[in-house]
């Protein structure tokens, strides 16, 4: 049986949706046959679509910016992790492509609802939410909802709708602008990273809230997914990574981490932390009072964390991931789990990036220590660090745009060159994305994908677990030989699974199991022919291939906004300044010895950092390479 | 048609669930034909069942206390306003009788679910929720949410038995043993006075949830009811005091209140407060973004808030009542609307009552301001009158029991001992309840029932509508003539009136619609009648009777335990200090005079303030008077 030729796409009976919230207008339309085979889903629908429509030069928060979500035709299926929503757009933080994902259970129900991907474009004239009831498709009047955080806003917005809706929306931080603002789901499984939030709320779009009518999704070949289903949460059961995530969340690689170097402190100076013990999970599972997942979810690496001593004793919230234990513990020295809790809890309710908000935190507090800003731009705040209820009330600025948070929340970058007075050296960022809770210095592939990566300084690009985790090999973390290609192999893994909208820490589960990066590609192709019957999804090869497209595609987005070798940096710090704390102690990042070694690899041009015209055609990027060549930016 | 001797009480086929904590054991009881013809329901049930079963002298935080809640045989009908919760036992604060209401849909799913009533008693060895579904009682392990706020119980808790459950519970101020931490709804209706919580806490008990699957209430005459609802129905609509309820709630009064001598400023010093204006009506409304009601209620008095400004931006959340406006507000010297919406929502969620705590907070503020204490007993913290975010902080500290919030964490009147130094001087209480929000010296009947109320300072006890709103027919508020006589007929009305179980609210806005109160007994007679088939409730003058009969019970209950005239009393600043402001100017409270005029008013004896035998025999309470004077309390 062959799809091609048909308009039957198994998996892709839902439409995409096309929101014109300038005219109010929902356009439904078929993806193309051509879309789906070459980009599957998920990411590589963003990447494609947002390749497509957007114009480059395109302000991000103007209306002729757009956002593309989507999910899989995996979403809403057996399959576990397959459940997530990918959110693509030019970031207000970094100038280019941007890719971020989050969990939860939006994308199932708009997928139940009829739909495999959701365009928004235009702005509205004022606060909008949008309402997804199967068919109907309605843009609503916002005003009220306008301004409250994300607690207040799903339990108003289901009251008018449905009571077990699905919401993605935006907090008072997005509304605000701020560069980092995230969307956020009703559970809180935000999509975190580079400003979605910020887009949304230059179009006044409050929030999409969603139910479907049926929980039912058509499959090509039901007996085959189900058999693969059943040897995918085998591979789950039995796997060595699973009872961390399952047990602890992310939370629990916090110590373990630090002793491999990461985690670095004190906004990269990776000074030893006192009391680095307290992030043990011997400690952090103390706190735990439930474990909560996605759709359809196994691995359940949600934890709610209940505090019951200290200044903020009541609270019961979703634990801090542990990108959040670093961002508002070790990089700014708190040690605190409870304020970083609280800290975590205004993010997740005003809609806030916790990784650039600690970021940014600890880039202040190392300013103030410097002596570049003292407490007449703090509003008399003392940014010392390791103190918790300093950090919490810069996160509240930060998301309101208030004093001192009004600079942060333009991010590190622009922050420093606001403040001036040499601040430039102290932002820890990639492209204007701050960096997260690893140090390139202590994993030099993985450091190089801080470097590389189309979206800046993203730990989720190319993460890297060779050196991270010895899986499906160890590779020494400190050398530089070799790293451009498992940068490069890395990317495309990771760029080719979220293709078919899987999860990262499913992709860890399944690679820790097999030891194979192949062998997991075959389980997810197998599923993805199960449930579509498209030929091309049968060949496990194929997502190797259809993730070094994306990453191109990414590339080329970039390529074409102006980006150059030039952007593929990390700061002096990191390139200059040896770790002074074991094991990593010493270390530096060898920028230009990685990005030659990783340019060669990729196939892209030395010089410019840009794919050639034989690489993009190599992988059916012709008309891209056609594209960038007329706009005078193709490497000779 | 009679139902003396019928062993069926159509209104009461429900049972009176007694709950053993420390046996976990669940008895269910028909309420005895006595009980109900004598007591009717609610605050009846509270007040007879207490007296019955509490023994003299018992400690309120020991396993011995116990706690009675109960509700209406009109709760979960069509009739309006009759689905409140009273809560009923001996308060650890002021160590008498106590009657506490809340509203929501806790009484109503009781109902439902075949309850009258339940009585709470023993101490659970480790922390307990009960589970009540229909018939089922279950005691469950509540460690995992002991130490949450309301809010995360509720979440967990309806996650754990039915996501539509309802519950009433306490937050973390409860089990601290706050001696004024309430009980909560899930819907933040608070039984909010006297300290319920702390009894609770005591028992280990963190809440009751329930559900029922039926929602029907058997009637005796359905249709002579639904005729009745029918005029209730109307009554409302045409009432002149439903508007000012239903679009602002109480909050419609602050701004007028004071302008009648009310709302008094700065801990009853009631000098001017500028800034007043704040509290208008026309800016409450800007705030305002929902409107939400108990059970079936037409009024509608609950408002949400959403903040938009300041630093609080991004809150919603359910308004603060008049009096929260007062005691976060005005007696703070506050006008800071946002703060005392924060203030409000910490009270909420920890379980504390806003009225003690802010009553506390203005206390602490007089003696940081004369000096009797110091930045070194209040950690830090300037106790400055009118900063809004410091009463934010201290409630805070209030509910956890943290510094200064220890302390007053015993109520106004047990911190003046524990302090000193001249405090009590004021401490603005009536036997230990703080004062709330209207001043005695501008309403002698009102500040009559301060200081004759059973349960302390309450102004639920005997609210005068005379004196206050004029209806069913003005009275001079600031002459003493004839406030003995009309205390008692106020307080007598609305224990008349609880009984059934109906709301203040609706009360006023019934009797601001006839102008008569006897008119409006007619009404509830009739519904009682129609619901029940009870030929004693036919009789409007029923209530009446009832009515002092439960009062003289709730004294009798207080002299039991030892109180006397000496415990009617209002603070020396009431008594003695000229109101400053107009138009109370010059006006000081009578205490004697007027004690004397009311003791005369309600037959008891003018030296003990304890009703005589005659008078408890007159309204069939000989039993009572036996049991005083087998004690030696019965007047002589």
């Amino acid at each position: 049986m062959s799809s091609t030729g048909s308009s039957k796409f198994y998996g892709y009976k839902g439409k995409i949706l096309r929101l014109d919230l300038t005219n109010k207008k929902a356009v439904k339309m078929e993806p193309s046959p051509e879309l789906v085979r070459n980009f599957i889903s998920a990411r590589g629908f963003g990447a494609k679509i947002l390749w497509d429509e957007m114009k480059p030069g395109t302000d991000p928060l103007s209306p002729e910016s757009k956002v593309v979500i989507s999910w899989s035709p995996l979403t809403g299926t057996t399959a576990q992790s397959f459940h997530r929503v990918f959110v693509v757009f030019k970031s207000p933080l970094t100038g280019g492509y941007f890719r971020s994902v989050g969990g939860g259970f939006f994308a199932a129900e708009m997928k139940f609802a009829g739909y495999d991907g959701i365009i928004i474009e235009g702005r509205a004239e004022k606060p909008t939410y949008v309402w997804i009831h199967d068919d109907e498709v309605e843009f609503r009047d916002a005003t009220h909802v306008w301004g409250m955080t994300i607690d207040g806003t799903t339990e108003f917005l289901r009251d008018e709708t449905d009571k077990e809706a699905r919401l993605l929306g935006i907090g008072p931080a997005g509304e605000r602008l701020v560069r980092f603002a995230c969307l956020v789901t009703d559970d809180y499984r935000t999509p975190g990273r580079g400003g979605g939030g910020a887009v949304w709320g230059a179009k006044n779009l409050k929030a999409i809230i969603v139910k479907a009518s049926s929980r039912e999704v058509e499959l090509f070949n039901p007996d085959a997914f189900d058999k693969l289903v059943e040897e995918q949460t085998n591979v789950y059961m039995k796997s060595p990574l699973f009872e961390s995530f399952n047990k602890f969340g992310t939370g629990g690689v916090t110590y373990n981490f630090y002793t491999l170097g990461h985690n670095p402190t004190y906004n990269f100076k990776q000074i030893e932390l006192e009391n680095i013990e307290v992030f043990k999970t011997e400690v952090q599972e103390k706190y735990i009072v439930k474990h909560t997942g996605c759709y359809g979810c196994k691995i359940s690496c949600g934890k709610k964390w209940k505090l019951t001593k200290g200044p903020y004793a009541g609270y019961v919230w979703d634990f801090p991931e542990y990108e959040t234990q670093w961002s508002f513990g070790s990089t700014c020295g708190v040690t605190n789990l409870e304020a970083i809790l609280v800290a975590n809890n205004i993010c997740d309710r005003y809609g806030v990036d916790t990784i650039s908000a600690g970021a940014a935190i600890a880039f202040a507090m190392e300013l103030y220590e410097k002596g570049i800003i003292t407490e007449k731009e703090t509003d008399g705040l003392k940014l010392r660090w390791g103190d918790g209820d300093v950090v919490i009330e810069l996160v509240r600025k930060i998301a309101l745009r208030e004093g001192i948070g009004n600079i942060l929340a333009e991010g590190t970058k622009r922050a420093a060159e606001i403040i001036g007075r040499g601040a430039e050296k102290y932002a820890m960022h990639a492209k204007a994305l701050e960096l997260p809770a690893y140090d390139p210095r202590a994993a030099k592939a993985h450091g190089l994908s801080y470097a590389t990566s189309n979206i800046g300084g993203s730990h989720m690009i190319g993460w890297n677990h060779y050196e991270i985790l010895g899986v499906p090999k160890k590779v020494d973390p400190f050398t530089t030989e070799g790293k451009g290609e498992l940068a490069k192999r890395v990317q495309d893994f990771i760029a080719g699974y979220e293709s078919a909208g899987f999860c990262a820490f499913g992709g860890l589960v399944t690679v820790g199991y097999y030891n194979d990066e192949d062998k997991m590609f075959e389980l997810i192709s197998g599923l993805l022919y199960a449930a579509t019957g498209i030929e091309e999804f049968k060949n496990p090869k194929y997502l190797w291939l259809v993730g070094e497209r994306i990453y191109n595609l990414e590339r080329a987005f970039n390529a074409r906004e102006g980006f150059t070798r030039k952007d593929d940096w990390v700061p002096e710090r990191i390139q200059k300044v040896p770790v002074p704390r074991p094991p990593a102690k010493g270390q530096i990042f060898e920028l230009d010895k990685l990005l030659d070694d990783y340019y060669k690899a990729r196939g892209w041009d030395i010089k410019t950092g840009i794919p050639t015209r034989r690489k993009l055609e190599e992988i059916g990027l012709k008309q891209v390479a056609d594209e960038l060549e007329k706009l005078g930016k193709l490497p000779s």
